[in-house]
């Protein structure tokens, strides 16, 4: 198996944090995206969504997105104990809410921030400069739901470390990007951030 | 248990569709999104995301989230064979995998193309034109990966239904709100959308 990246993408990022959380590791392989090395027909042929990262078996078949990525390494591993995709039917439906959260109001704003603020794609898609500026206070506003939920709790599905929180950790470190730092108005993501990053999986994988 | 939503939504018609193709009633209470009966802050205190549709359970719990609710109401009515989600790990992944790639490169692109040129929601959100022109485009552009999917396969996913094919047919139903609807420039997607049509369940949910 071989798992095809980039490693500063906050995608492959998460997936090799997961990696590290289960004790498993694959062969890597850098595929250039800012060169524009996943634009090739070769490339489409194996990832059918366009994107790094994927995983290619020993039989040549691919799987795509992350999380998909993550939940069969996972499995095929021998399933960790706990899953950090949870155990019974009511957890991992609640990891599943939460990790959707992330990605649905975290992540796809602050990537649609990035893309459009920073013009980095503009050879190959259209920029709108002041979605790019909406994107980022979407993405900002979207956090008061997650520091709510870790006043509460200490993880964001819960009483203990799930791929959520990778996935959580991933965006927001990447938010740099778009000259985003969490601070004292967050001040539970602030901690929970602090935390996550003290874990031997984030300090391993730092690019 | 009571599943809270809004019939016409795309997200709500694919639980339904869902439900339909694993023979699960369940009641249902209807909620006035248009009027913004979401946004109330009793509203968000069951739906942790602020959307429709979500489940509440008979003791108070909520789960929201569309595939976080047909995941774990199909694995508690004793979980279908074949399952719509996949049975083993690497037909899992590859279900998950294409239902996300109707996510974020169908959903996505068509919701973002429906609010900023139709302005529906413009008394709660900023509205911008141009990327609601410009995400129609990248919505029509997503299908040639699965036109050319469905020349291979029958189904989107593979050679039976899975939750991806009812995913992919509540958005593109959907998608008739910015006017576009399939014709002959896409054969193999406009065969498997009448084909899905004529299912009991597509039916039975027609709103």
């Amino acid at each position: 198996m071989k798992i095809y990246e980039f490693p500063i993408a906050p995608n492959a990022r998460r997936v090799s944090i997961f990696l590290a959380e289960i004790g498993l590791e694959i062969e890597r392989v850098n595929v250039d995206i800012r060169g524009g090395e996943n634009l090739t027909p070769e490339f489409k042929e194996k990832a059918a969504n366009g994107l790094i990262p994927f995983l290619e078996l020993d039989d040549g078949t691919c799987i795509c997105e992350s999380v998909a990525i993550c939940r069969y390494l996972e499995s095929i591993h021998g399933q960790s104990v706990p899953s950090l995709f949870g155990d019974t039917p009511l957890e991992i439906a609640n990891v599943e809410m939460w990790n959707r959260m992330v990605e649905f109001q975290v992540m796809v704003p602050l990537l649609q921030a990035f893309r459009n603020i920073s013009g980095i794609y503009k050879d190959r898609e259209t920029i709108n400069q002041a979605w790019g500026e909406e994107s980022k206070q979407r993405f900002i506003n979207a956090l008061s739901t997650f520091e709510h939920q870790l006043n509460e709790f200490p993880y964001v599905a819960g009483d203990r470390l799930t791929i959520t929180d990778i996935s959580l950790f991933a965006f927001l470190n990447f938010a740099k990007v778009i000259q985003f730092r969490l601070d004292d108005s967050t001040p539970n993501l602030l901690h929970w951030f602090d935390s996550m990053q003290r874990r031997p999986s984030i300090v391993s994988t730092k690019t």
